[in-house]
């Protein structure tokens, strides 16, 4: 996996560092950025996509510190530089293996809210495509987040979803032409928050494909995927205000 | 129609102004509200509900204000005080008569233009229910507004709807249990928009039904109607988040 990347942007001053962690006897590697001060922080766990720690992660991670969240980029997969063959090995064992997706990110969440510069108290996730699985299945799963965000999530349920009650709040933003998130998808995703009572919202933006946040995906010219600034500013800017909402104003 | 309440909080100074203006040779009142300073103001067209102006349209119409818009409360019947009976043969002859609805909605965005504090070429629509169709009618007919945004709306559209590309960026915010934004009518609303190229967002609340905004609407007792909080604080913020995208900052 590769290492965060120091902030560029002058006067910002971050400290990043990498946090081992295992699960089930699987070394893990998390990557963890704190605003300046310190202090009882707000956290952000930060669930990669199926392509695992990238750019478009690491500066969201970043991102989130500079806003004053401890955020925390978590490690699915336990294997450095995946290729797209053995990402996609990977995903399928994830998305078949009862509670293995799961377990890989409680892990991650206890890492974090271990932390001494972490209130516990205040922990959301958020995630891309595969990580918008990662932050509902910690929803599903009844872990102390007050809120899930998934960004062009993956709808499919992991084998073995767990169907408890939610009481963190959701959030998922895909795009209308995403074909991970067809409108059978989204039904089915609708009738299982109703029927867990959660508090759920699902933002579907015109036109836009799968990935929309990712300026890097164009270059792959796969179909349904791709970049979309607009997309990509406002759910962003919708993320923000939820963690706000559940979390308090971060500094 | 009722008249705008004088603002209440202390500090406030926002000018009430009862804006008399025809369309086909039917009279109407709108209700505009000017922030403390004047100017060039960028300016949001507010429609009403299919109850006509209420306590609901008159707080946004000044909390728009007092954010710094040139807010406008427009008059979609020229009649005043409408019970719910009277309302209903209303709302269908506006449906129903090719071209009714979307005049009064232009003589109104006319009058706005036109008062000297307006900056004509920054202009928006919002609309609740009823009002939802205008401010989509407005896009569709390709008014000068820069961006339409429903909330709780209807998708129907009414007869002689014009078929038009759309420029104006479109924000229909929803209730998952509104008996009035059923999967179907989402859908089709989301095939047009997609047909038109617009740039369209759709956000449903889970669980949330119709009327969602305004709270004296449970006293009514409708089924699949409801006010809820968290709907109305979030749909606000995402209106104006739209509002300063497309308008810029009010002030």
């Amino acid at each position: 996996m590769r290492r965060l990347r120091s902030p560029t942007e002058e006067g910002t001053t971050l400290t990043l560092q990498v946090v081992e962690y295992a699960c089930d006897g699987v070394q893990l590697t998390g990557h963890l950025a704190l605003p300046a001060g310190g202090g009882d922080l707000p956290a952000v766990l930060v669930a990669h996509e199926a392509s695992g720690m990238n750019d478009n992660i690491q500066s969201r991670t970043l991102a989130l510190a500079e806003r004053g969240y401890a955020a925390f980029a978590l490690d699915m997969y336990g294997v450095d530089g995946v290729s797209p063959a053995e990402s996609n090995e990977l995903v399928t064992r994830l998305m078949e293996t009862p509670g293995l997706l799961v377990n890989r990110a409680k892990a991650a969440l206890a890492a974090l809210a271990a932390l001494p510069s972490v209130d516990p108290s205040r922990m959301g996730a958020i995630g891309f495509c595969l990580g918008g699985v990662v932050a509902l299945e910690l929803a599903r799963v009844g872990s102390p987040i007050k809120c899930a965000v998934g960004f062009h999530p993956g709808y499919v349920r992991p084998r073995g979803s767990p169907g408890d009650p939610i009481s963190a709040k959701v959030l998922m933003m895909s795009g209308s032409a995403d074909p991970f998130a067809t409108e059978d998808l989204r039904a089915q995703f609708a009738a299982e928050m109703t029927s867990k009572d959660a508090d759920w919202q699902l933002h579907l933006f015109g036109g836009v494909g799968h990935t929309f946040t990712d300026p890097a995906i164009d270059a792959l010219e796969l179909p349904g995927f791709g970049y979309d600034a607009d997309a990509d500013r406002r759910s962003w800017a919708m993320m923000l205000a939820l963690l706000e909402e559940c979390l308090g104003s971060p500094q």
